[in-house]
């Protein structure tokens, strides 16, 4: 779609197929911030037929899987919103007791100015990066 | 879990099974916002196995087409956050371009006060629970 954003950016591309691609938000506060985006332009995961559907959400779950493993998060927010490019795309989103929003969603109320723990978080997205190309290709 | 809001409190069941349940958030902003609740104490998608992700997730997606039928909103955002309460849960939120944070997200910032639209929504919310429970007694 011309006016869409997901259809003209590719991102910052970790993996993909010929159906989706896992890209790394480069968010300064949430490193290691995946987006598991739908390459074709879909509104909502109910458009999708079950096995699209069963697809993409194994994808977001190995995403998941290896923020866990690599960023050990407090918490994993995951989240179909898509009010502004109504394009399907997951956000899997590590958090921490210490981040600017917590407990609120990233969305919300900021609680703290930056924590010192961020230059670790952010030396670990090389290695989360590894992490999904290696479960992602296991498939 | 003692100390666990989820595990103490039912809320308004819609439907239910062993393992799940569907329950209608009384959100005076947001009628026909529902929450798909894991009833055992799980904190994340990847704590569960495969199968019980895919019951889960089925339960999402028939809330969801539920939703988008009698709702008949603008978008459908869903989300799995858990950072006050790690209990595992999906809101499935009917959203309208005259809602009150439309286009931001529900835990974002205020965009304007009440639609009149939400007397016409809130009268609907009888018909979805009826359509929730027959989407989900034909499995």
């Amino acid at each position: 779609m011309k006016h869409c954003e997901l259809c003209q950016q590719q991102g910052d591309v970790i993996t993909e197929s010929a159906d989706w691609r896992v890209v790394l938000v480069n968010d300064a506060h949430y490193p290691g911030f995946c987006r598991v985006i739908w390459n074709h332009h879909v509104k909502e995961m109910t458009d999708l037929s079950a096995t699209q559907r069963n697809t993409l959400m194994g994808v977001v779950w190995q995403v998941e899987a290896a923020i866990r493993s690599v960023m050990q998060p407090h918490k994993i927010n995951v989240a179909s919103l898509g009010n502004v490019v109504p394009h399907l795309h997951w956000h899997v989103i590590p958090r921490y007791a210490d981040d600017m929003h917590f407990p609120n969603p990233i969305w919300g109320q900021v609680e703290r100015s930056i924590t010192p723990a961020l230059q670790h978080r952010l030396a670990l997205v090389e290695t989360l990066k590894a992490a999904i190309q290696e479960q992602l290709s296991r498939k």
